[in-house]
Formats: structure tokens, C-alpha cells, sequence
């Protein structure tokens, strides 16, 4: 799997540090991430449903999203501070079952050439705790998953 | 001064921590910090003209600020991801000075009785150097002169 994510948790620093690349050109990748009916379709684990109440991915819009497991439903919620398209964006991200504990996240999308691009995340917590529950939460379990869903995704476009 | 400024920047980690008491009611620093006909009488260091384009001090609000001096102009913008009034928010910082380098920073104000209060703010910063940088850029003289303003304003109110 050359595309598979890599995730890294510095010892005593309060960040991950993730990247992931895809067999898709960094425009197809940028909209997958705009366009809340794509969101949809590949953000999240494998096995939960989806919804998107609000998904404004433009500098200073805001952001809300539901992932549904039968009777279970998480909540997240969150600002874009900056999006430049088909380059880079930084958003707050907040899990409503652990209120006010608020990370911040930047996503560089690079272009790789020969219609290939790399993802490139830093998220930055409040506390090193909440770095550590973040990971231990099975958290690059699911973007793994979401990853390859949206590399399916954006392949078959 | 039982009220002076405490800044605390702690060796390795990315965080600036402050705290301040005012001798004013949590709800009047609150409003202080909603109003930007407020704002912008208080925030920033002493001898700078302020000018605030955008003020939505609500949850998922943004804002921009611009400090001037002579013919600088110093711009800053971000996002409010919480507010709550009283008691809480979450905000993004950026100057515009060193672009895509975003802090989140939040503010607790806590009501302490008998007519006084104290702000508690945590800010995370997205490298050590970027904190590092803002500490030497003279955050603390700034700020510091900012709460003198801001007490002398809510006390005359």
C-alpha cells in the first residue's frame, strides 16, 4: 500500500502529524473535501452513516457533522479559518462528547504531477491528554478508512 | 497591582497561559470583549489607532482587527469557534504579518464575586517556534496595556 496513511504522535508535543497520498489529482482530492454531498460519502469510519448539517468550506465558514451507528450519534463541529483552493486549509474540530476541548488542524493539499497528490495534516490539541485520548480513540483507524473511501471515491469520478 | 498580567510560557510546549482580575463584573468584561465599539477601544498596545471591520463575537462568528501605527497597518483575523456569554469562548488568531500561522486560544472568564472577575486564557500554538515568536514580539507588554485599558473602561462605564 504505497498510499497508506502515516500517522505520528510526537512524544511531549501536543500535535498528530498525518500523511496520506492518492492516486488523484489535487483537484478531484480539494473537492471531495468542499462539496459536503462528497463529504458524505467518504469522511468518517467504515460502517457509520453520515450527515452533514452544515459545510461551508470557504475562509471563516463554519462546519457540523454527524456520524450515525445505529442509535449512537457523534457530533462534531467546527470553523474554517482559511481555505485556499486546491492548496491548503486550516479548521477548528470539536467532538461534542468531549466539549470545548478544541484542536486546530491544517490540511495542505499537494500536487504530486502525473495526476497524484498528497495530503499533509498538523492538528494541534490543548493539552498533551487530549492529543493522547485523540489517538487512543482509534482515530487514525478511521481516517485510514476514510482515506481509502475517498481514494475510491475520487476514482471512479 | 493584584491585577497585573501573568504570562506563563512553559519550556517544550507550545502554549502561551495568561491570567488577569478585574476589579468589574464578569459581565461587563463579557461585553467588553462582544461589543467591537468595545474592542476596539481597548485591545492592543497603548499608542496604536484600531480599527475592528468584523466583530461576530458568537459561536462560529469571525472577526478582524487592524492595529495602526502611522502608516502600518497590522492585520489580524480568525474565527470565534464558542462563545458563551459570561463565561467562555474559543477563538483563532492570525496576523497577517506571518500568514497560515494560526493559534487557538481560549478564554475563561470566571465571575469572582463582590463585583470582580479574571480572564483565563490558554493559546496553542501550531510550532514551538511560532510561540516562541509571539512571546518575543511583546504579546505580554501588549496585552498587558490592553487589560490596563480594558479595566479603566469597564470601571468608568
Amino acid at each position: 500500500m504505497s498510499n497508506a496513511l502515516k500517522v505520528t504522535a510526537p512524544e511531549g508535543l501536543p500535535y498528530i502529524d498525518t500523511e496520506r497520498e492518492f492516486d488523484a489529482p489535487v483537484e478531484a482530492v480539494f473537492n471531495a473535501h468542499r462539496d459536503p454531498a462528497l463529504v458524505a460519502q467518504w469522511m468518517g469510519p467504515d460502517g457509520y452513516g453520515m450527515e452533514v448539517p452544515e459545510w461551508d468550506f470557504t475562509s471563516g465558514g463554519r462546519w457540523s457533522m454527524v456520524n450515525i451507528d445505529g442509535d449512537q450519534r457523534y457530533e462534531f463541529r467546527g470553523t474554517f479559518h482559511t481555505v485556499r483552493e486546491n492548496e491548503f486549509a486550516i479548521q477548528t474540530f470539536e467532538f461534542l462528547g468531549f466539549p470545548d476541548v478544541v484542536s486546530i488542524e491544517s490540511i495542505r493539499f499537494e500536487d504530486l504531477g502525473n495526476g497524484r497528490s498528497r495530503l499533509v495534516g498538523h492538528a494541534v490539541y490543548p493539552t498533551l491528554e487530549a492529543r493522547d485520548g485523540m489517538v487512543s480513540s482509534g482515530m487514525e483507524k478511521g481516517m485510514s478508512e476514510g482515506y481509502d473511501k475517498l481514494e475510491k471515491l475520487v476514482a471512479s469520478a
